[in-house]
Parts: structure tokens; sequence; C-alpha cells
């Protein structure tokens, strides 16, 4: 089992957490399965995630205080394993978990991801509760100095053989309901403690080898961001995909800043390895957040938002609800050249970048397609220019077919427009935020 | 009630903790106040300590893994307040607490102390158990994401009236006990949090005035160290001693580091204000961390640590056993004149201090006494000179009697020794790692 | 000589720097010293310091580049030392040096200072210049690694008997010249070390010693702040008066954050020791910075203002143009109980402090007089209480005329006005950024 | 100009420093590169580079005092540009530079490189010396606040367009004697700003824009390190090879510290761009720092560098005096296969690192051929093994022989053997310190 075989290209799918934060129910879940199952299924988006908490009881009853309610009924089974919460996923009850809901979802041809907290349940450790196929209980195997700064639920899982015994069995139970994604959180940055972010590395360790010890393929994400650069050897060789921001909301500001970002991770895109830009805040957005809103992110940032995201590589998961999605949003989700980009084969590479603008090549080393995007940073419309020598910097060009011609086809992704050009600098005016890009020759 | 006038002098006693860890039980600490009342108390030694984890049961029974054995059973009444263990403090049962441990050590004509741990216990939130009059429980008294980065017993207080009413309901119950003293830990530095380690800042405040209310004295002490010199105003607002260095422990390297916390603190002591050089690790020591031995200080840095203490105003809690107190170790602890010195009239002064002396004046602003003391930080003998003019860098000298004399009087206090003497510079051979004391005119 | 007899009160002048910047000349200096003689000299104030770049030619020319134009003419002797600048100091030519105005200042019945870089000119070192007394050259004294981050003219000096040669050789000058005081900036931290900002540690002890040497008085001042907290000791044992904020200017944050300063360094006022608050931006300030203006400090803060600086016990140094001062200011500079609590017999105390208001306390430890100061911090006029309880938290209270009295006294110092006071807390309305300060009993 | 052009392959050559420190003359430059033409030119070795100083006069005169004597006299010409010092480099005389010199080398059919610090002299600064086809002088180029730590020498240039000219002039005068490298130094990391160690990242644009506009090749290398991984993207854009490291020594703490640095930047190789490991301490060393000795390095040790060095792809300089070396450094330092590896083509890639062990594979994209390297990090001799599954998680093998073959080759590249094997774990026992490298199939 390679994990690598896993997501041989970036994981595109829905989650739920930028809509409806710790609330989601079953019902929703299934809705929005459907929608993607019937319009954008074809267009490569195939995941289904269901984000924090949904082992909770009464999740957003409180929420104007707590986000997370302190001590609250989390559904658990008699071997410290959370369960879905059965109020909210009725198909649950009884034992089942999740798997009539996955079940479902695979009936449509997608694939089924949750969430998880690191760690092993707090009131499992108080209760000393069992761990399956062990004599050892659940204070044995938790951590208590080793907590989350924000979510109370778990505590860190000690770096010993009962530690990683109840890994082995939440994994195995995660695979018996069907799961295909996990995203794991408080693990990828440990930012409670500062001088030791990457305390829980021995935690992704042995989420690794139980997945590996399944046989079965499950995609591993980790979270939150961002991500430490110096240990991206480590993210690549355990992880599928990795965090490189905080979260990431429909604001320009941050926006801007993955531009810095991209700039660092650009060579650690590979074939089941992606840094991970996070969702996709497009649409609606923050209904269980008490702020529901289309998002404030204008079309020009949007437009910049996809291409940077299929450019790089980085995983795409939609946090709109997607059964009010609109027309203008549903296009950016469904072009199919925009989204081409998004392979590991396609390696993105950064050619310049300031305060008011950035350019970036993509270049796919299996066809030989070659991509320039012109992004426009500042708050002004601006002329953006790239001299073709500047392309060749670019590591990735060996031998384009746009060397020594005369005349070269330029063929705009968005405004799907050929236009010829000549001479030795690609020169274009771009509106505010916006971005233009290329495919040459 | 002003908070000052609970501890006028320095506080001296005995702490169960260098000897017993978290083991002691009520025949010991029986024991060890018996010894007291005899031997020390018309010396000034009055306070009896108990440490950390009276409350646990199994204590040191997994020594060789866990100082603190978590999710192990705390003994808590249905109020989240934690009780003596009574497997090793028969008397507290059936509720009683510690109030006849406290009964007896009172008619020894001694004062009782106890340390606790800031918050609640971590095992009360989870059960959502009551808070003595209050409609709320645990719960929301319990910050779960304030801890200890040693020790797993509790959850920090929230800054909320509900946390106040804990405060004040834990502070009654120690009241009624009887308790002269609090020993407070995880809060002076709360070192989990490096860049926030004064994250229980309101937790003192909150502690300060559940005492207040009380209408008792209770003297309040604070650890860990090191203490945060740019919080010294705050501590000397709401407690009455706190811990200036780490846990010391006999070792010279860590008795030499003291001049430099001594050098820093030296202006912060004033009636019932005390920087803490931690306890005294004299005498048998060890046995509860399963390395029981006679102190490793030489006779020279006892009598070095001792000068120090006293000089710079320290509280004095003695961590050896009392009822195995050798002849030696008795006379340090009895010499008047050296323990005269720890009041808060006599002022403190570092001289000089470099990587191999040391030199302190102290002042008392009552009587005009004076004092000067050489120490030896290196590891040869060395003859170690002060002269008067320096010794009138003293901001407290005002009008000393030494002054315009031809012939000066010095006391030594060790020896018990009068010499005259003559000349601008006093100048002393010092053993190594030994130091004089004299009292001037 | 004690350094402590050199200034037995904080010391009070004018200093050219907030008026003039690096320009100030002879006339417009005498000028200075000529008002302060006939209007302030009565009501203490006394030292007329030059400030920075004295040496320099063609000073503010390119002010909208340069505050000090890098590699410019410095006036220097054959031993590579500053000499004053004799376009702007005539009578220093022929190398009389300041002698000449010093005289005249004497004259007067005041007292000269002059600033000066830690170091020895850069150029000095380039040109392996003499130094006197000695058969090594500059290039032997300067560290090339050890520069100020904000001023281009000096190198460190080396901590070697060549080094302390030339401290020596231009503090005879100095007092040779008359000079008795010296604001010795780049030296109290040593910022653009970020790591070692207490780097010229060495400088301190030898400039200290140098003085020591002369058998004369001068004032050591230390610049900039803000200084460490952590070498308190070593600044009190070394220097007269330290900067404990980075430059004051007429900003109301920069001013309310003040008390959090006088918070941190409140006991370490004494006899010949002054935490410095930095020059008092009143009256006509800013013409050499190309800003002329009158202070934009209100009256209620210019309050504010002068009495922390008093209570404090800091040093007091008029920024304003003394030529040009109204009778306003005047006011707030000669109230002679103010400027009477600028003593160290005058222990300052901090009674509460919050983002709203502080109450402040001061003891006189000679006469038992006992003030207290609220001040409020915020934007609108509020209501300021402090028990008497909290009062007798200051250490400093031993047998104050108030305690047990029925009626007590309380004098408005500002308002010059008395009022009876009964009950148990003091309560008065005071406006934004304003003050109040009573002297009790 | 494509500066990727300049270094097709990690550069190859002799550094003088590691022996001769701050003294190489000509002479003793003329013998290494005799030595490398007979000797080396064959194996890929070309480049001869004079390390740093050659434009001090008297280097090594001080050496138990300094490395580098402050304020020493240096070779300049009129604008400002150091030239060498003609006592050690005779032919440097009357203006001719480095152009005797280099001749010499190219002749031998090698190439010529210098050492030089980033910025302008302090002494042009101070004495206005002029700036080659400007109007202004030194001091309007060089920032008075920017200085090296470790050497006395320059002032950083100012981000402007007379520090553009001056870089000009130097690059030009530096083509103008036939220079082929630059290592520039103080530029990497700026470490005596420790919170700003990229200081200097105008000056890296500067001195890359001066090359490109001499329309001659030049390479760029950056010292010292360790550089910043967060900064990668931008060594890779303006410079050719950037130290990773600290100063490389022949100490095995360092040597197996490469391990984690090559770790970090495995990703950042690739044509034209080269992290740098800094020079091998090979054969005689240290010389001129006054300890002229046979490196410290075992013959194991000595395996594992070279093995190292070239799987990861670093530049490869050798610190050996040339003349003095002995047969064994000789063959190291010519096994073809193993050089063979130092290309771009060939991807490194870390399998596995623990404390004890590393494990490395090789790719070579362009003829398909596979390596793994098997390091023993312990002091024991060890048995290491790897899967052929682990050795999939590479992401560059995409079509390798092995897979599905029954009997695989493997050719050990220092023992020259081959041996076959079956199996799915290739396991090896290891010396402590010491290496295998196999070629695969």
């Amino acid at each position: 089992m390679n994990k690598n075989d896993f997501a041989p290209a970036p994981p595109m799918g829905w989650n739920s957490y930028d809509y409806y934060d710790t609330t989601v129910n079953e019902e929703q879940v299934r809705a929005n399965a459907d929608y993607m199952a019937k319009n954008l299924k074809e267009f490569g988006w195939e995941y289904i995630i269901v984000d924090i908490q949904w082992y909770a009881h009464h999740t957003g009853s409180r929420r104007e205080q707590f986000q997370y309610i302190p001590f609250s009924k989390l559904e658990m089974d008699e071997y410290s394993r959370l369960q879905p919460d059965p109020v909210r996923f009725p198909s649950s009850a009884g034992g089942a978990g999740f798997a009539p809901l996955a079940a479902y979802i695979h009936s449509l041809g997608l694939k089924f991801g949750i969430h998880i907290m690191r760690g092993i349940p707090r009131a499992a450790a108080h209760a000393h509760s069992k761990i399956l196929g062990t004599d050892v209980a659940a204070d044995e195997v938790a951590d208590p100095s080793s907590i989350c700064g924000w979510n109370p639920d778990m505590y860190g899982v000690r770096n010993t053989s009962a530690g990683q015994a109840y890994y082995d069995s939440i994994l195995k139970l995660y695979a018996s309901w069907g799961v295909d994604f996990i995203k794991c959180d408080d693990i990828c940055n440990t930012n409670l403690y500062t001088e030791h972010p990457y305390s829980a590395r021995h935690e992704i360790e042995m989420i690794s080898t139980a997945i590996t010890r399944l046989g079965r393929p499950i995609v591993l994400s980790l979270s939150p961001g961002p991500a430490l650069i110096d240990k991206a050897w480590h993210y690549g060789r355990y992880a599928n995909m990795w965090r490189i921001t905080d979260d990431f909301w429909d604001d320009w500001d941050l926006l801007k800043n993955m531009f810095c970002r991209c700039e660092l991770w650009q060579k650690h895109v590979s074939r089941g390895c992606y840094p991970d830009l996070d969702m996709l805040p497009l649409g609606r957005l923050g209904k269980g957040f008490g702020k529901e809103r289309q998002t404030n992110f204008t079309c020009q940032e949007q437009r910049t938002m996809m291409t940077l995201w299929c450019l790089f590589g980085s995983p795409l998961m939609l946090g709109a609800e997607l059964t009010l999605l609109d027309e203008w949003t549903l296009s950016l989700l469904t072009n199919k050249e925009i989204l081409s980009l998004a392979t590991p084969d396609c390696r993105p590479w950064q050619i310049h970048r300031d305060e008011t603008q950035a350019i970036w090549t993509g270049c796919n080393e299996t066809d030989g397609s070659f991509y320039v995007a012109l992004f426009n940073l500042s708050d002004k419309e601006k002329e953006i220019s790239v001299s073709l020598e500047e392309l060749f910097f670019c590591p990735y060009v060996r031998n384009p077919n746009i060397k020594g011609q005369d005349v070269i086809q330029l063929r705009d992704l968005w405004k799907d427009e050929i236009s010829m050009f000549t001479g030795s600098t690609i020169s274009q005016s771009v509106k505010p935020h916006d971005c233009v890009i290329y495919k040459i020759g």
C-alpha cells in the first residue's frame, strides 16, 4: 500500500464546514451529495466531507458563547470511539455509525470523508473506558498534557503500543463504515504549543501506520495550518494533503496572502502529496456561524482564487451550500481546462511576485502543455508583462514549442479565446484582483 | 484585611515535598510537627506545610512512570472540592478534612499550610459536579484549554462570577479546617504556555479576593518559578510570597545561580511581600523520589545558602525530614543572629557580583544594624575585599556608625567572633563556596 | 567619590533636542540659559544640556534624507576626541572647546551638560588617530562590529586598557571644559543588536570608571530606552539616570503607556539613581525637525505628565524653547508643591492600574507627607475612588496621620484648595486624561 | 542570459580557504591549478577559487588576535574597487588585477573564481571615493548601519541607482579580468541582524542584475549559511548556489547534521540552482589557521561525505591543498560513477532518517538510473534495511526496471562489485559512519 496511490490527483469535493459549522445533519449531507452527483461529478468533484463534531450532541445550541461546548455529551461506543450523533444522523442509530450514509454516497458514485480531532476523547480517559483488542484502558492511552487549544473534546495519544492500538481501532471502524477520506485536525500545527508546533508528529505517523494496516485506501488530510515548511518531507511521507494556511475565508487580504504561501510550497506538490490552500469560500456561506451570506469575493477575486488553486495543484474543497449554487459559481467550478491544471503532472512555478502582481507558469510534464498566469494583486487596473526569457527560468520547461517561433498562439482559458502573439514580451491589462491565464502555443 | 499583615516577616517552616514527594501521611506530618514544636519553634519556625496531592489515592504507586498518576482517583466532595485521601490522613474521614490535623498542629503552637493546584478538578468538570452556593456546575467553571503542563489534576478556572464562587467555596472550606497558609501551584509561571506565562493572572486575583472575604489571615504563596520580573508589582499586590526560581535542589550550580536571581529581585522584598528562593534542601532528602540521601551540599555551601536566604529575606522552608535531623544541620537552623536578618526591616543590597564572588550588605532600618557578607562563588579559596566606600553605594545606609571611625568592630555571625578593623578595605580569605558575614560596628 | 552624591535629587533642566534637533547653536543655548536663570532657577531647574551632534558640521542641511548625515565632517582633535563645531559654537574656536560656554552658564548659577554617543569616531579609527597618553591608535580602540543602528558617527570601544584610556581621555577633556552632566546615547539599550541589547555593558562601566577618576562630579545619564528591567541593579550601580522609554513625544498613547513603565520601575528610584521618563515635550517644539508647533498635549495631559514625572521621581528635562514659553506652561513648571515630590525621599507606589485609571501614592519618608494621585486614563470624565484600606498597601506608609481620624484634610496640589474628608473611600470626578493629586492629612 | 545556463551541473573545484585561510598567494594558486589540470580536470573538476581578503595587505600577520585585521590597508583603485594585494599577487601590479592569473588558469582549461564581501569598502565611504561612471561618491552608496558581524572591510550598499552603479562597476571589472565565478559572502544569511537575516536581499538582486548586464556567464555563489528555507524561491531565482550550512569542517557532528539539512533542501536542487553543503575538508587542511593537519575524518566518514554531496547534488569544492594530496583522497575524488550522481538530472530523495541511519535514493530522470544509499549514522556497525515498497515513495521513480523482477542486480559503486538480490527488502551491514550505495537493476 503506497499512500501516494490513494490520491493520484488533488482531491476535489465538498465540505460541510463553511456553511454549516458544527451543525450539519444527514439530510443536508445527502442533499449536497445528490447535487454533486448530478451537476459536478462529471467535472471531477467526488468527495463529500462531514466536518467537525458529528459526534457531539446539541451542537450549535450555545453558539454565542461557544463554537465547541465544553464537557458536553459526545456519542461514544464502549471502546472509547466516537460515533455519529443519532439525532442529527438518524441512520447511524443502533451502532451502524456512518455506514449507511457512506453507502448512500457510494451509490451515487462519490466518496465519503469525515473530520476527526487527533487523540482520544477526554471523557473516555476520565472514565477509563476500554480500548478494543487490548487489556489497557483509555487512561493509559491519553496524554493529559496534550490538548487542543481551541476544541475541548480530546487528549493527545501517547507514543506507545497502546496508543497505536487505539488508532488502529478507530481506523478499522472508519474503514468498516466505508470512509474514503479523513481530515485530521489539531495535528498539522499544534498551535497551542507555540514552541513545539509539531508536537503531534508521532500521531501523524501512528495514523499513517493504522491506515497502511487496513489494506484499503483512505486519503489522509492534515489540519490546521500553517504547516511548517521545515517539516515538508515528513508531511509528504505520511499524509496526502496538509493545510498550509490558517482558516481561509472570503477576504481579499487572506487571498492575496496565499501567493506568499504558494511561493513557499510550490516545490512540494507531487503525486499523492498536496499542500492544501483550504476550502473555497464560494456561493452561500456561514449559516451555522449565524451570518449567512453570499461570498464576499468579487467575481474577479473568485477567478483569481480558482486559477491559483488549480495551477498550484491544491486540493479543491467547496465551502458553498451546493443546493443553493448560482449559475455564475457553477460556471467557475465546471471549467474543464482550468480544472485540468490541478494534476501533479502540471508543475507550478512562480516567475515573479511583488506587492502588486504575481506571475506563475504551469508546465505539464506529461503532455508538454505550458501555461502562464498573470495576477493583478493591486487595487487598480494594471498592465502585467512577462518576457519569454523570464518564462524560461521555470525549470520544468524543457522543450517548449514556443522557442524559436515567430508567432505564438495564446489561448485565454477563462474567456475561451485565442490570440496570436509576436515579440519578446507578453503583456496584458488586468482588472484589480483579477487574473488572466493563457495556454501557450 | 491587608494581606501584608498576614506575614510581617518571611514565613519559616517545614514542607513535606523534599523528603516525601507526593506520599506524605498524617503520622509523618505529626512527627515533624512534634519535632518542630520541641526543637525549632523558639527560633521562629512555625509552619507545617503538606505539599502536593494530599487528595490523591495511591500516590507514589507508579513512581517509575509517573510522579502524578493521570486520571487516578482524587478524593472530592459533592461540591467539586478536593478532600484529603482518608487512607493517608485517617483523621480526615467522614468529611472532617484537615480540621483535626490542623487542630493538632495549632495545639503545638504552630501553623498549618497546604499545597493546592490552581483550578478545579478535571474530574469535576467532566462529571458536571455542583459548585457550592450556585446554580451552575463545574463544567461552567472549568476552562478546558487551561491546563498544567506537569500535573494532570485540574483545569484552570474561568474569569467569571461562577469561577469566583468556586474559589470562594474552597477557601471557605480551608478556613473552616484552620488552614493558615496556601501554597498555590501552576500559577506564578504557567510555563506550559511559553508565550503567556502569566495566563493565570486572573486566578491570582480571584484567590486573593476569596481570602480577603474570609476575614481570616491565610498566607498566599505562589509557585512555580521563575516568577516574571515584569509582574513584580502584581505579585506583591496580591500574594505574600512567590517563587523566583525553578525547583531548587542540593546542587551547587543551582545555588550559585540564586545570586543572579537575588540581584534581580532584591528591591521587591517588603513587609508581606517575599520573593521566594524555594525550600532548603538540607538534612535527609528524597525518600519519596526513590533516592533518599543526606543533602549533597557541603557544610560551606549550606552556610552560604542560609546566609543568602536570610540576608535576602526569603521565606525559609525546610525540606529535611525533621525527625532525622543531625546536630550540624540543627545548628544551622538555630543561629539566632543569622535568622534575625530575615525581616523586611533588614534591607538587602548587592554591592558586587561576578563569576567568582558576590558581596551583599543588609541594613536594618529599624535598629540601624549593618551587615556585610562575602561569598566565594569560585572553586578555590579566595581573598574577598570590599572598600568602605563601596559599602556606601547601598542606598539604605543613611547614618551608619562606621563613618569617620578609626577602628571598626566586625562581628562574624557564624563563628560568633569579634575582630577590630582599621583601614579602608575589609578583606577576608574565604573557602570555596563558603561565605563570611559580619555585623559592622 | 560616590556617584550617588552627584545627584541627590532628580536632575532638572533644559535639553536642546525637542526644539532644535541637531542644529542648536551657542547663541540659542545662551538664550535658554538666560531665561532659566531668570525665571526657573529658583524653582530648582539648573541644567542646560546641549544634545546630539554638537561636533558635526552642516547639521540639518539634508534633513529630508538624513537626521545624521553619514560620513560627514566631524570636528575632532588630534587625539580622536570630538570638539564643538566652531561654526555653531564660535567660542569653541582655537581649541577652547565648550569651556567658554560652560563658564558662562556657571556664571548664571546653572550647570552645563552635553550629549555624547558611546564609542570613538569611526573617522578616527580609519585614520589611525592617536589616543592621548598611549602608544596605541584609534584602530586598536574601536570595535568595527559594534555600531549604532541609527547614528553613523562612532564605533564601540573595546573592553581593553586602550579602550579605558580613550574614555579617560575624553572625560578629562569634558571635565576641563566644566561639564557637569553627560547624556550618553546608544548605551542603555543597544537596540541594533536585538538579542544583545546590553552589548555595551562594559562601556557603561568604563565611563563610570573614567568619571570616578576625575575627582569631580559629573552626572551620568544613559539613553536610549527602554532600559532592561533585568539590568536594573547594573544601571543603578554605575549611572545616575537611565531612560526607561523610547523617545517620548507629545502623544497621548505614549503618555498613557508611561504608566506601565512606572509600574515596572517604581522600586528603582533612589538617591542618585533615577529611571528616566525622558524630556517633557511642552511649549514650543520641533523646529529642527521641520514641524515647529505648540505641544499637542492638552492642558489636562500636561498636568497628568507633570504629576506623574514628579511623583514617580523622574528627572525633569524641558523640551520647550524657553524663550517662547507661555504663561500656562510656566505655571506648570513652577508649582513648588508638585516639584517638591521629585525627591528620592518621597517614595512612589502604584495602588492600582487598569486601562481606564491609575492610582498612585507618594510617601515622603523624611517628613511623613503622604500623597495620593488619581489619574483618568480614559477618554471620558470618570469618578475615581480609592479606599483608605487600599492606601495602606503602600509599604512606605508606616504611621500616617490619617489612621483612626474621623475627618481627614485633603489638599489639592494643582488647585491649591483644601477639603475635609470623612468616610472610608476618597472619590473624585476627573476629566479625561486629567488627574487630581492630594496631600493627605 | 539565463543564469541557470551558467551552471548546468553543480560546480566542482578547489577553494583556497580551508588550507590557506586569508593568506593564499599567486604561486600557491598556480600550483593548485597545475595539479588540478593534470590530475582532476578529466573528472570534471574545473574551478580555482581565491577566497577571502585577496585585497588585504599583511593578512595573517596578527592571526592570534584577528582573522581579519580591522582598519588595515586594503588595495583599492580610485573608483572604490578592491584590487589584489600586489605583494601576494605580483602579476596584479600596475592595475592588471587578476587578469594575468585568470588567463593562466584559463590556459590550463580551467575556470577562475574569487570571493567577495557584499558591499563597498568602509575606507572608500569615509574617503568619499569616486564611483565609476557616476557623479556621486562612495559615501552616497554605503549604508553606515549595514555591516558584517565578523569581517570589518565593508559597508552594505544602499538600494539606489548609485548602489546599482557601484555593483555594475565591480562586476565589469571582474568580467574584464576573466572571472568565471563569484562567491559573495555576508549575503546569504546576514547573521549579525538576527531578526533580519535576509537584510541584504536587495544586494543579491543588484549583483544578479549586474551579472546579467555583462553578457558573460559568471556563476553566483552565496554565503554564509544556513540559508533560509523560506527564501528558497528567491535564492533560486537570483543565484546559482547558496550555502545551507554554517562553515563546515572535519567534525562528525557537523557531517551528521548535514543529513537534516539535505532533508530540508532536497526539493530545491535543479539545473542552475544548487543548495551548497560547503567545501570538502579532505586531505591537508588548516595551515593558515595555525593548525595544519590531515583531515580528522575517517575513511568511512569521507566516503559518507562524498556520497551525500554527490547524491544530493551539492557543488563540490575541495578544501585540501592539492599539491599534498595522497592516493586515498585522490581515489575518492576520481570515482566517476559517484561523481556522475552530481547532476540535476539525478533527483535526490530521502526515504528515511532517524538518529541512527538515513536512506536516500537518487533517480536519474534522463537515463532512468536508480540508486539507493544506506548511511549508518550510529557509532556501531549496523544492519540497514529498506523495502522495495519504501523505495517507491520516491516520487521520481516512474518506470523503474526493478518492478516485477524476481532477481535484481545491485552494483556497489564504491567497491565496484555486483550482487544479485531477491526478496522484498534490501539489507546490508554497514560500518559506523560509513555508507553503501547501490545502482539498482
